[in-house]
């Protein structure tokens, strides 16, 4: 195993700071979402060719996405797992996960409407975690 | 991050304790499953206005739900994650986490059944934990 | 809880261990995860009567199988989770977890395909952690 390096503690660091970040969004908290990226922050996917810039992009994006599933009794619940944990350096790591994003409401069944794989570079900053670059692939879409 | 202050090793152990916890049940074993409880636990969930008050009832429930599935040939898979433990006291953990209970059988493909939100206050008696009350919000019921 | 004794250095390390694993047959990387076996690995499960002994047996098999879904282009993604890891000494632990196979593809929705659980004996050699021994038993096969 080359990958995956962390201790312990980190590695459990950033898998409760994954619950902590993907509730928030569930649960409609999207500034208190947006305050899990840097300032500057990036997100960039292969469903769309042009990434999204700085937190405040990020959160204009989702709050759309969140009021329209909202409109549609859509509720979202964002799993991730099989994770690995690379330090960069004292303040950065890289971690690699797969996300499951499963849509669910009232009288109906849970449904697995996405899979994909998330590459984060995650920094510390003033004892907290922050996302400052996330790569999303769609296994659905073309690579 | 404000609510996930367990160190490593405690977030291990409570990950590690779902795992036990939960295949005791899947596999049946609901005397050794209900020892995962303390005498005096509570579940409460938004699908029965009547919360289950004592491990015994607890068991007599779980029991009953179990017998059931058996004579229709069904098991039941749950699948916990996205957990974020906080310590409460030297002894006691509020832990949150989602749940997905999966059923599954011979010659069918899996199912994913329900999704929920599940919040547990976890106490260590005698060097083991056991769930004190548990609050379960299952997403296809009202709230 | 009796079976979930490993420190959490220990058990955060088998999670990843795990994560790289599986993201390395779900990539094609067969000779690295081949890699992840001893030499003298034998997987055994509830589907075939025959298990596979050695390295290059598993490999050969995983090979074809990988081959053969690409040429339907359909991809794996193999989740582990509700992980209890022993040790059983100082180098060995046996790890147990529930498995889920999901195909995913383009231009389609995700499909958990099978639900297994999967006890691992894992062994440390030179620092890497490998698998001498798998059993997997098939939800949806006769124990």
């Amino acid at each position: 195993m080359t990958t995956a390096t962390a201790d312990a503690g980190l590695y459990g660091e950033i898998q409760a700071f994954y619950a902590h970040h993907m509730r928030l969004v569930d649960d409609g908290h999207i500034d208190a979402w947006g305050e899990t990226f840097t300032h500057d922050a990036t997100i960039s996917n292969n469903a769309n060719p042009r990434p999204a810039h700085g937190r405040d992009a990020i959160v204009a994006v989702i709050r759309r996405a969140h009021a329209e599933l909202a409109a549609r009794g859509v509720q979202h619940r964002h799993w991730m797992g099989m994770t690995t944990v690379e330090p960069i350096d004292e303040h950065t790591v890289r971690a690699t996960s797969y996300a499951l994003l499963m849509a669910v409401g009232k009288d109906r069944a849970p449904q697995i409407d996405r899979s994909t794989a998330c590459v984060d570079e995650i920094v510390r900053t003033e004892g907290r975690w922050q996302i400052r670059d996330r790569r999303v692939r769609h296994d659905a879409l073309p690579a």
